[in-house]
């Protein structure tokens, strides 16, 4: 058993792969061009349209609120509306990031008990804000996370009806993307079926959590709305002036397909923790589907466990459920560690 | 000679310093926590103290731009003043990310010939702010660059002056220390007696032009100002999760004085080029003090050297002056790609 | 009957009362200095401390969302919260202007069935903010609305309770007033008794909607907040040249409590329109306490009332839920108007 | 003489026109329905149509620093660049509100000795910003003032002319006409051929300074820029709800064209005192043009006048120079008035 991975705290403590180390050494050499004009960049710009089989535009940036915030900040205009879940990470996670990079445009948020939002939740809170004319937000655009803050993953067929409504009712589109991979590896599809070709206009495309080192990209499949994006980015101070440390982690994320690989085995780590929980009569909160486990432990199982130096968040519950924790898995582990916190668990337990 | 340092465009087109990627790769085992709660982060704050020997707030960013505008944006309100150079990169080079970062804070510019400030200039302007009362924006800072954008660099007693101006007018002190290595490497002081010992409030310490990969840092010298930051930053996307491999870059940099041979370097190659230019009878527009000459280049010795793969930039000049280059050193630079620049140009090119 | 007064849409159909025509054309003489240096801006601040009993600093504004926004921003940075009720003013009529005049700040909501917000509903959001550190906007204030978008009236026991708890979390508290003198009137008590006293930071003191052309007012009983509100005002356009003719029409409203005169009209036309609709059979939703009267209206008396050229809004009710209608009486109404309505309802309406 | 009338500190401090007040008083009558959808904004729209002689879309506001600020930010975007004159008032005198209202645009200033703009300053400044890219805010509008700082008012080829290269550029073009009554009295040419068939985009209208309490207008000659004007004004707190009031007072400027005989008086006036203060040898620093003098007042001269109660401000110079006073002349002023000034000033002042 590997003892440096007792952290099922978040996928952001793992280290970068060594793949992406790698390709820092790889592209450490000579002098290049600042700021974008460098070939590794424009192979990013290559390599992602191979993938995602489309022209798009594609900008990388170091953290996933800079991606999303900046994505939303091209599809929104100050005195706009963004349409999310109450628990979407924008809303919850970003100390009100989208609001600073917008001008102060608006999150309006939808429920629902698993994490995704669907079709007919729009029609009224938009026919409501029409009415209101002056006095209310614009509705402007949607913001969805795939996989979703419940660990689950939109079904494509959803996604097509939800990017459908929206538009509809003349909102963009913006999937935040932060385990894009792992939805992907989930939906067993190809990148485009899994964005565009359902209706996405831009992409937060998560890296990071994925084995990079501090890498994402916003990807616009509606190139008109990036027109204003770079300038944007700069006065954000999110303009890297040796870019090609950036484009590069993103580089080998897309070779080989290393970003696929890695959520595959995020997700199969998540998906045996799921399976040994449940075997342990652990009740679980949502289908995993992604590398997250919602799962219902009692106080005394979470001590005991913290004890042993596991780590892992509580996650708030409704007053009256019992106590539950998030798991999440992630690209560098391995059975063993899944199976190190599984042992650690008393028959007894739920 | 090496044929990849043919750029004199930039200091920011060298490619980072094997110390720095070393660093990398060293804290890139085990899971730690994310945002900074990590050793690495920790071990920043204690070199920093060491290397500046006082009480300080130290949080690292990924560009100077970054740093620049989180920093003014925790001194001035939005309906502020913030008086700089006109020539400033603050105010011509980063697309108004202080006036986006403070919430629509207004430049005011002064003039000078070589770069600087001097105190007596900030009487005039601020007293007809006072006059004008709530039609005006409100004085609150003075930022300068350390190194100036003429490649010249403020003795101590000119910052002191400058400084002790500016707090006597209520305004908070701000140093753009992009080139601060370079400044502190020509004034062959102390850190401390090139920042809080003259009144330096805020520093934007630089480090990506000085062999860093992305990496910056914002210096509160008076830990009051600094209170606000933290949100700040996060709120622009600006804080890493796995932020060990930021304060890693910083560290490698203060570890055995790396950043200030590292400015040795670049400023003593700088300090070559101008000795061979002049002795070519070539006009020098500035003294060079940092890593940048500012020469007066024919536009036919221009032409000549960039179809030899010389890389530098056209520096603007007043209508009816001769033509003007920058030509700009880094830490990475040998004395050989000096000559090399100066063997192509001909004898007779003045 | 007059017929010119079929409209229960809003108060702010009606005209301005005669004695604030009067005011403007009394201060319409001669030449006084502008933006504020004037007699009658300076009798306001000393009618304002009189009505309310202690030091304060007023500054009049054009409109409501001015004052709302303009005091908001004084209270939270751009990186806080303000708490406030799912059906504030702030929150669905003024197209994001607290987010604008902020730079972005997050307005959290809470519900309740009666517009009121309770002490105890803000100690789980708080704890959670405070727990989750940078990545949540700062709790910074409270926002309350007296009377509320309900037409129901904190008791003062209850705005005690509620501006204790807010304070002891650190918050500021902020009352949106614009119907003031509405709750005021139901009250029975003092303005100090009904603001400061309970432990209002800051109020917007509305005139509009209670006989005033366009005049409304900022209250900063603790005047340590106002510092920076005039540099704000100024900013955000909302200082009037000629401000003697703002302040007159806030002067007008204090002198021999005509504003109190007027809200107590409004509200007692509104207890004879509840009680008569009582009468004819039809539901309440809520206690009327102030000047609006939220009804059970069948869709066919609605449409039959307008027929009539009676005019009101109809009001969102929870699906599955009989429609509903909001009627908002004002200080120019007359019995004979509220008759007129009633006996426009046929005896089997309900 | 009229005693009240000492004051030439600015046309600000005169009262409101007597048509103004019957106009308030006219239109307060009855129930209307608020913000604007009301007989006497309609009106609004078909008076300005008729006087401008062009489809157009007029919004009042109540102050000029919300007029122009709306309108530049209906222009430029956040990282936009506004052009404009470094004595222009939104340069100057607004507290950074085009900054606010931008979400922090950057204006950029040119210079001039007599307030006014010209063609061929527009093309260096804006080959640079394109030259920088994204590390330079975009160029988006240029902003004139008409009559300018200055009391001088730009000749109709000489508008065209900027108007034209400010287009070729790419730029929309702003008025600031908080003085354009004057202008177009000067140009004796119809309002249309001031404004937009010289190439005006947007129109800050100003009716205050020549007899409103509080109105001025935004006026578009560009539709299509329109667009989100009425959110932005919403956003603003800038909505009136009883909006009959603004429109009234707009309306009453327009009809019998009041706001021309107004402006007629106050350059009539100024002309006079021009004259006198001639006749006395008293330099003047500007031509006289609209209702504005700059005149060489020896500080003695200023301090005499002053004793006598007579107001107006002293203008800044440059040091060395002999200092100056502005004198501004009001629709409310009468030949007694100047003479009564003009009498006060011995022979041997200057």
């Amino acid at each position: 058993m590997n003892p440096r991975r007792r952290s099922f705290a978040s996928d952001n403590v793992a280290p970068a792969a060594p793949e992406i180390i790698a390709a820092l050494s790889r592209v450490n050499t000579g002098t290049v061009h600042s700021y974008g004009d460098d070939p590794e960049t424009r192979r990013l710009a290559a390599l992602a349209q191979e993938t995602f089989e489309c022209e798009l535009v594609i900008h990388p940036v170091a953290t996933g609120t800079a991606a999303n915030s900046l994505a939303l900040a091209s599809l929104v205009p100050p005195f706009g509306a963004v349409y999310c879940h109450e628990l979407a990470h924008i809303n919850t996670d970003e100390c009100g990031a989208p609001e600073f990079f917008s001008g102060g445009a608006k999150l309006l948020t939808l429920g629902s008990p698993n994490g995704k939002l669907a079709a007919p939740q729009l029609a009224a809170p938009i026919a409501h804000a029409r009415e209101m004319g002056v006095h209310h937000v614009l509705p402007a655009a949607l913001s969805i996370s795939q996989a979703t803050e419940w660990g689950t993953v939109y079904r494509r067929d959803e996604l097509t009806a939800l990017a459908a409504a929206a538009h509809e009712h003349g909102l963009k589109v913006h999937m935040d993307g932060a385990r894009f991979a792992n939805a992907v590896a989930h939906l067993k599809c190809s990148p485009a079926e899994a964005s565009w070709k359902c209706g996405v206009d831009a992409l937060s495309f998560g890296a990071t959590k994925n084995g990079a080192l501090a890498a994402e990209a916003v990807i616009f499949f509606t190139p008109d709305l990036a027109r204003e994006f770079e300038l944007r980015r700069k006065r954000a101070g999110h303009l890297w002036s040796k870019m090609r440390f950036l484009s590069a982690q993103l580089n080998a994320c897309f070779e080989n397909e290393l970003w696929l690989r890695h959520a595959r085995q995020a997700n199969a780590m998540a998906a045996r923790l799921a399976e040994g929980l449940r075997k342990r009569g652990i009740a679980l909160l949502q289908p995993v589907e992604a590398n997250e486990v919602f799962a219902a432990f009692p106080a005394k199982l979470s001590a005991a466990l913290r004890s042993q130096e596991f780590e892992f968040y509580d996650w708030p519950v409704p007053a009256g459920s019992s106590p539950a924790v998030r798991l999440v898995t992630a690209y560098d582990m391995v059975s063993d560690d899944v199976d190190a916190l599984l042992a650690a668990i008393p028959a007894s337990s739920a």
